[in-house]
Order: structure tokens, then C-alpha cells, then sequence
């Protein structure tokens, strides 16, 4: 059974403002714990239903092996603790990582996201970054919290390896890195083709939210613009898939 | 107000079994709507909120020059009909269309999906099939019903261009590409690299579910793999990046 302190700890981390108050957010699921784990992110606890010891024994293991925390919970304590309507029977809290914009001007790329609103695309974003190996992601300011557990889940994990700045001010992040000699590239529709798109490491490859597209003054930031061409009748791409199209591309 | 029997026939749509009885499903959102009136697909209803007139007024006048009927709710019908807890104010009960496999053995390559279960991607996958102008999708028996509202809003419209065949029986459907010549491709993480794909129009893509991969007879029948490289941790990217990857390439 877990105390009732923890479980009221766990519903704040469901409101962003108590994750960031406590520096904390929640992981739920296996896959998400399994790369947490594997991760250096710390993990102060994992809490699991106590009739699944078996189905997570090897997270279990893990778990002990480095001193983690494992609370075993009842089916009563769900209701209170639960995010989802699936709960897969095993969460963790994790400590956020806090990065600056000096940890991400290293040799890698950046990405710059705009405003995007949508957990799962954000999600998406992060695992599709991770696959191709590009580190490094800027947020905007307005744009959903990363800690959110649906993007947790949608990134299957790969939020712990990505380098995530939450910038305050997107306009004056990206002119700090023009001033390091990034450049500044973007997609619209009247670019250059994105097939004679070559890979740098100092660029920094900015994609506005499908709801509202770049800001004015972001968009007179940018150096050079490029078009994933298309040939149907629908307005625009998702945005995972473009921010997908351009970084196989730039692999 | 609308009729009671109306709100119970939309209730019902709800269901795949009722969808699959009427031929019937529902579209919800200006977005979807607008593209539903500029295709060909059938439109039997249309229901807005009656205090929302206004901001529909574009799409009541193209509904009135097609003599499409239009409905008007109040918000305590809503409660009744909605789909969505955000509801946007409009919705449409459109006709299926109903393709067969001849009517994908046109000119253009077929993307075929086998036991994909999540909304969103097969949405997604919809909509960037559409902006690539690829109109033919195969899903496979044990799909998600691409006629649910999830489906239809994650496609932003492109459900009306596209010539979607549900086959009973994958494996056949496939051999009987096959059997008219069409190459059969897909993914995987030992292939040829995709770099060298070449498009060609009578091409069957193929791509399995992220939770269950393509069954061993699917996969006995496919000639060609490719891969998408990658550099990062993660196993696997998300579906409907890799067929947006795999699109932009052939494209």
C-alpha cells in the first residue's frame, strides 16, 4: 500500500505547475520506466501494481540493483494514481533534467520547435530526433510542457536522451545562436527544394505548430527555407512528418 | 432541435457494427466538413449549433447549393451527439465509399497497411498518402475502421481522396497484386538502404503495425526490403514517419 502523502504528491504532478515547483513528472508504462532506467536520469520512484510483480520482474531487479525506491500499490490506490484509463500497472516519478542553451551547442544540429501544442506530435517529435541521433531540441515558450505524461509516452522513452531547452523567449534564443554562427533554416511552401538540402552541424532547424505556423519576428530570423514538394490536394503535412522528411534527409 | 430518431441514428454511428449496417459515418469539424463538401462523397446531414451560424455560414451556403440537409442543435442536444469533448460546433453524417481492389489497380503504387490500430497514425498515414498524390490504401483485416471520427479528423479531409480497400483476406489481396506484376515492398531493419528506392507505379508498399510487425505469411511475399537509417537509441521510429519518409522518397 502506498501512503496517502505519495499519492496526493503523484495527482500534483499531473499539473505542470507542481512539476516544475518539485523539478519531478511521471512515467508510466514499461518501455518509458525500462529506458528511464537505462537513462541517467534519477528516478526517485517506481510505484506497481502489487499483483504484476511477476509481468515487471525484470524492471523489478533493475530497480533494486540501483537503489530506486518501489512502492507496491493496490487496485484501490489506482483510481487515485492512475493518469490513463489503461493503466499498464507500473509508473515512476523521474527528475526532470534541466539543460541551458550552452549544453546544446555541441556538434550536433538543433531543432526549434515553435509553439507546438500537441502532446502526441511533440512526443513523436522527440523519438524521431533520437532515432536519427540529433540531441538537441529547443522548445518555445507556449508550447506543451514535455513532462506531460502523454508525451513521455508518445516519445516511447526517448525523452530521456534528448538535450530539451525550454527557452522563455524563442526570438532571443535563436538570435543568440545566429550570433554563434548557426544558421537558421525553416520550411514554408515556396523554399527550396529540400532534396539539394545539405547537412551542417551549426544549423538550427526551426518548424512552427500546424495551428499557427512561425511568429513574425521568428520568421525574419531565418537564412534559408525549404519545401517538402507534394503533389495532392491537402493543404499541409503532419507536422512529426515533416520534421521526419527533414531529418532523413539531413541523416 | 433535432429529432430524437435523428440523435439515436448518430448515437449509433458511433458504433463500427451501425457505420458498417448504414454505410454511414460521422465527420466532425469545419476542417473535414469543407473537404467533404468539395469531394464527391455524399453528404446525407449536417448538424450545427444553432448559436454558431455564424461562423459556419461558408459551409451552410455551399450545403444549401447542393441541397444537403442541414440541422441545427441546441447545446443540450449536444450532450446527445457529440464525439468529442471539444466539440467544434459541426458535424456531418457522409456516406461511405466503397472501393474494391480493381479500383486501385490504377497507375499509381498502393500503400498497404496490415493490422494498423492506432487512429491517429492511420489518420496521419491517410493524410500525407494525400499530399504525395498516392490515392490507393490497403488495410488489412484486424485494422482500426478507418471511418472512425478519430481517423477522419487526424486525416484533415484527405479520407474523402482517398481509395481506401478493406480487404477480408490480406495475404490473397497481396498475391493477387502479385499475380498482376506489382513489386512488393517494405521495411524493415536489415534492408537495402532506402537511399536507392526507386519509384515505380505498380508497387505495393507495405508496412505492419508498431506493435505486432507484418505476419510471417505477409512477409513471405515481399521481394524487396529497405531501410531507414538511423544513429540514435531507440529501436523503432513511429509508423506514419516512416511511411512519410518512405513517401517523400519515392515521391
Amino acid at each position: 500500500m502506498i501512503s496517502q502523502s505519495l499519492k496526493k504528491h503523484i495527482s500534483k504532478l499531473q499539473q505542470k505547475k507542481y512539476r516544475k515547483e518539485f523539478g519531478e513528472f511521471i512515467v508510466e508504462g514499461k518501455k518509458g520506466i525500462e529506458e528511464a532506467l537505462k537513462s541517467e536520469s534519477e528516478i526517485i520512484f517506481i510505484i506497481i501494481e502489487g499483483n504484476k510483480r511477476e509481468e515487471f520482474q525484470d524492471i523489478i531487479q533493475k530497480a533494486e540493483k540501483k537503489n530506486i525506491n518501489i512502492e507496491y500499490c493496490t487496485n484501490k490506490d489506482l483510481n487515485f494514481i492512475k493518469t490513463t484509463t489503461n493503466y499498464p500497472g507500473i509508473m515512476a516519478i523521474v527528475q526532470m533534467s534541466d539543460y541551458s542553451l550552452d549544453d546544446l551547442m555541441n556538434k550536433s544540429p538543433i531543432i526549434c520547435l515553435d509553439r507546438v501544442n500537441d502532446p502526441g506530435n511533440l512526443g513523436t517529435i522527440i523519438r524521431t530526433a533520437d532515432w536519427f541521433g540529433i540531441k538537441n531540441i529547443i522548445l518555445s515558450e507556449g508550447s506543451v510542457d514535455p513532462f506531460m505524461d502523454k508525451v513521455a509516452r508518445s516519445s516511447m522513452g526517448s525523452i530521456f536522451r534528448e538535450n530539451i531547452f525550454l527557452s522563455k523567449n524563442i526570438v532571443q534564443t535563436v538570435l543568440n545562436l545566429k550570433k554563434k554562427n548557426y544558421k537558421i533554416v525553416s520550411l514554408d511552401l515556396n523554399g527550396k527544394n529540400l532534396e539539394i538540402l545539405k547537412s551542417a552541424p551549426k544549423t538550427v532547424y526551426i518548424f512552427g505548430s500546424e495551428s499557427h505556423g512561425l511568429s513574425k519576428d521568428l520568421r525574419n530570423l531565418i537564412e534559408e527555407t525549404y519545401t517538402i514538394s507534394g503533389a495532392g490536394e491537402t493543404e499541409s503535412l503532419n507536422l512529426a512528418i515533416s520534421v521526419g522528411i527533414v531529418l532523413n534527409k539531413i541523416f
